[in-house]
């Protein structure tokens, strides 16, 4: 029998995990939130980053109608905007069977007390209803943890409200280590704080509202959009004088980087009420075009060669499953199976 | 988009599953409980028996040193008994994928008040302890019903104790071919009643107990054993009057067959005092013995060539894996992953 090895055997280089659930085109909120911190971690680590499809089934098991092509276009989006197929590895979690073996393994030892005093479980059960109450929503923090170590990956790049999860993974490496023995590290969090860009109306921004801007959305309609925003409630007329801070299109100005002295014209301009909401808005168009036009280009030429994105997830799949092969080869080992 | 199948595609003969967790070699209990029974339907159904590691670790995860070896062991003894590896498929469930795969997709639609509900995940954690109040434990009828589903296998033989965890089975391929298509036959049970046979000391039987005889045991073992069987309680001296009907060892004779006109004869024997309990269990020890000398014999032969079960494994493996190969495919179509 080989010795024991007292610490995990690591990757060289660390690696990140992180997933989207396929949900389709990405927007806004995406734009500015999570992936330039995917596109930047890059640089420093090798990343893996999943279409987390069999997590979109623990919400979404009964209405499945194009989840596949949710992938493509959400994949066709990471892509465009700076996602390397070369340098990251891009693949469907379903297609490497690991994730399901390991999680089946993990909830052996996870217990059920773990799982159901977690907050997000509690809400989102509450927030929609008993139809979500099922053994696999209820195992999700279970298949999560499977998801990241099954590549041994030690950073997670997280928001403040996903900490409680990481740490619940962090529990369960820890109880496989001292069971068996150390396989996994317990990863840890990259903490990554993600600007509070507002949907188009005001309120949260999200798809089942209708308030949101597509990352590779036609100029034109994001024109229109941009047109229709809502802005201070409480300047009725041009010559009414503004409150920018108050005001959602000027937040918009900020979190789309406008150069300070043109944040300051525009923040005199509005309270001064030279400066009119329309003409407001007209700018900010044109600054968020600017930085979607290029994405869309890169996404056009990308979704032009038929079976291009299938052909990159098949790539990332093999390798993905390299890795997932050999670690869980070692979890096998370390159980006795 | 292909037709929608109105019925499951079913197997050219219906086929029959079920398993046993690795608890190493087996005894009277089994001999004359469920092994009878699975020899027998290989005559009218093809039959996938499975040496259930999955299942073990769920209340075995903290204790699994030796669990290949005890599944060989058991493979061995029911390949001796008369489970024929070559009309009968014979594998180890770990090294399917796909009953984790099945498991964690069938979890999704799975409500957690079905499993908390059944009676036996409440009286296990009452009788073992929270140790075993994991989530792997509470979803043992999900990862059950993958078992038997994943090769479209129409009947399950059961006991009437199981007969709840069946309909659970069946509620859930119910939801799975109402929200997707029917690709599942709903599993049926053959009941199958089984001897209570009583351990050595009288109470239930059980390895724990230190009250079995294995089915390979060692003549001088067995012989030894029988003479230190329980008997009726109110027979001190040869002189007493015995009770048959109290008897353990007269319930012995029962189900080891002793013909009628013998069993007769020990009866009237006994309550006349005219028949000790020394030569009763004499007889006893003779009769188990002529059953269980050719079984052992057929096993030596079977274990002398090394290897031998472990190929016969890998020949199950391979049979199961192309079945279970085709019907996740045909599941992963209907959910649309």
């Amino acid at each position: 029998m080989p010795a024991t090895p007292k610490e995990p055997s690591l990757p060289s280089r660390e690696r990140v995990f992180s997933g989207m659930r396929p949900t389709g085109r990405l927007h806004l909120g995406h734009l500015l939130g999570a992936l330039p911190n995917w596109v930047r971690l890059q640089d420093d680590y090798d990343c893996i980053y999943c279409v987390a499809d069999l997590h979109a089934l623990t919400t979404r098991y009964d209405n499945v109608a194009g989840m596949k092509e949710d992938g493509i276009e959400m994949v066709a989006d990471w892509i465009a905007v700076g996602i390397d197929p070369e340098r990251s590895i891009i693949f469907r979690q379903s297609e490497v069977k690991a994730h399901s073996e390991l999680a089946l393994l993990l909830g052996m030892l996870t217990p059920v007390s773990w799982l159901t005093r977690s907050p997000s479980y509690k809400e989102m059960v509450a927030e929609l209803g008993e139809r979500v109450a099922t053994f696999g929503f209820l195992g999700y923090p279970v298949l999560q943890t499977a998801d990241v170590i099954l590549y041994k990956a030690s950073r997670v790049p997280v928001g403040e409200d996903q900490l409680s999860h990481l740490e619940l993974a962090r529990e369960i490496v820890r109880r496989f280590n001292s069971i068996y023995s150390p396989v996994f590290p317990a990863p840890q969090a990259i903490l990554t704080e993600t600007p509070r860009l507002l949907g188009l109306d005001g309120r949260k921004m999200s798809k089942s509202y209708g308030n949101t801007i597509d990352i590779a959305e036609d100029p034109e309609s994001v024109r229109k959009k941009v047109m229709s925003m809502f802005t201070d409630p409480a300047r009725q007329r041009l010559k009414d004088p503004g409150h920018p801070d108050k005001c959602n299109v000027f937040s918009y100005h900020h979190f789309f980087e406008a150069p300070a002295a043109e944040l300051d014209e525009i923040d005199r301009g509005c309270r001064a009420a030279t400066i009119g909401c329309t003409g407001c808005k007209q700018r900010l168009a044109g600054r968020i075009l600017a930085v979607l036009d290029p994405i869309r280009e890169r996404r056009e030429e990308l979704m032009a060669a038929p079976g291009r994105i299938e052909a990159l997830l098949e790539d990332g799949r093999r390798r993905a499953l390299a890795i997932a092969t050999e670690v869980f080869g070692e979890t096998c080992q370390a159980i006795g199976i």
